[in-house]
């Protein structure tokens, strides 16, 4: 098994979605992450948050076996998010956004997080991502992830990462937005040009699925069909959560096994929607998953 | 091998993509779809046109062994649509609509089109549909299509047509607007509840696929991943087309036929869009179906 070194961002989110309304609950993308990946691979976590986060989900995480020896509590406020879904779930407005600790942030890497084979670059500044990728030994996967507001203020340093990860997950209108092209298909040619050593370039396209392609072989997985959905907040981080805690505890970096870690990715974030904030990671169900792999399977075979 | 009759409009077409821009081309769903289903089964026609409409069209028809003898030439023009398409190719402006002799089409059925087993009833008047089912005799499979326009004119009429269905092919946004359900599961769901005998509900999402459902088992198949689409006018059409065709040359109308027969119809429909007007469909290539089917095989196993 790998281990896997996340870096991302810890906030204290206001969410509010058809299914109902919450105030300062745990999220940003190292957390959900670390939550879904913990659940197949050992987990290395950076990040900061202010005195006012919460301790006991810093002892979940400790439960689920995550390292939060790089978890800094600094002086100040955590990073606070707040948004609005529509009633379609596929859209959101913003409604605040505080940067707090967030914002003077620079990663400290313990020493025996050095060794991590697998990096994942969550979603904060690509100059700060690109400073702890040089400070992790000969990682054997890098894998990258953004968000629209790093496309639009430091688009080089950004490209800079990709170039250097090896898979870079991303969601489908930030890849369009990234490449100028209208489409996923023309846009994903675009991104393997520019950054022709990626292994997998994984779009993630909400309701739709995923689709991976390394510019030779093309993958189409849907989503799970799920009937109701109380907080997308964190679906994509879950889904590459899960992605990546496959690929860590296999140690099978392949086209071949990137899809079945698309499989693990989807289930996992299934269960991330399925109630707000990580309440739904903490209701993922080990002893059902290959009756959900299977699922999947059915689901998609002709 | 079944044979197919379809009654759906027939149209003059002037189209804007971000390709160009083409003026009075053949177009209407009953086109589209009879010249779709001909490379694989046997189809009868029912349509009306004007005397406008060209005749080499109807000459194509022939040669691929469409019989047309329930196409009529009524005096006057024939109905004619214009449109122009936004740069994603997901969205599109109907900047014109003149019905002509669609106005007062009333579907003349010839004696020996009576004993045809499958029934596609396209996108024309529920009411015309209605009509057209009881004509015929002791089908062994109706399957229909609608448009937005008939959800929002006649939607008792169209519920009773789906109610006689044994499958209905509709698009995402169109399911959506006749449940008024804010996702295609739970509209699929909806719909299903209201049209209890329906064997499979066909939901065309353009890009991302298409989702069929039984209300028991799922299936999801991506689209072919087309790098350029030229005019996507008709693709939903040629993609029930090839649908349709599958089915009637197989005579097999369990779930896991339908499956394959989307894989058909969207290979079909990958054709259609290749090319402005029914010139796509035109270089279809029955040699490679072999190839193109395995394709989609491999970009959904894991």
């Amino acid at each position: 098994m790998k281990k896997i070194l996340v870096v991302g961002s810890v906030g204290l989110d206001d969410i509010e979605t058809p299914s109902g309304k919450v105030e300062r609950v745990p999220g940003g993308s190292a957390v959900y992450f670390s939550l879904a990946a913990s659940m197949f691979s050992k987990v290395n976590f950076v990040g900061v948050a202010g005195e006012d986060f919460p301790k006991d989900v810093i002892a979940l995480m400790n439960e689920r076996g995550i390292n939060t020896e790089g978890f800094e509590i600094a002086e100040g406020k955590t990073f606070r998010w707040s948004g609005r879904y529509h009633y379609d779930m596929d859209h959101r407005d913003t409604l605040l956004t505080e940067l707090n600790v967030f914002e003077n942030f620079r990663p400290v890497l313990p020493e025996n997080y050095k060794n991590s084979e697998i990096l994942f670059l969550g979603n904060i500044k690509p100059s700060l991502q690109l400073e702890v990728l040089e400070r992790i030994i000969n990682p054997e996967l890098v894998i990258s992830d953004t968000m629209n507001f790093w496309i639009d203020n430091a688009p080089e340093k950004l490209v800079e990462v990709v170039r250097k990860s090896d898979i870079f997950v991303i969601n489908e209108d930030e890849l369009k937005l990234m490449t100028g092209k209208p489409n996923f298909l023309s846009a994903s040619d675009k991104m393997l040009e520019e950054c022709s050593l990626l292994k997998a370039l994984v779009v993630k396209m909400g309701k739709y699925g995923v689709y991976v392609t390394d510019g030779n072989e093309e993958f189409f997985l849907p989503a799970f069909p799920l009937r109701k959905i109380i907080d997308p907040t964190g679906a994509g981080d879950s889904f590459a959560g899960g992605f990546t805690g496959h690929l860590a505890r296999s140690g099978d970096y392949s086209f071949s096994n990137i899809k079945k870690a698309c499989v693990y990715g989807s289930i996992t974030a299934s269960y991330s929607v399925n109630n707000f904030s990580i309440t739904g990671l903490k209701e993922f169900d080990h002893s059902i998953i290959d009756e959900e792999y299977e699922r999947f399977r059915k689901m998609t075979t002709f």
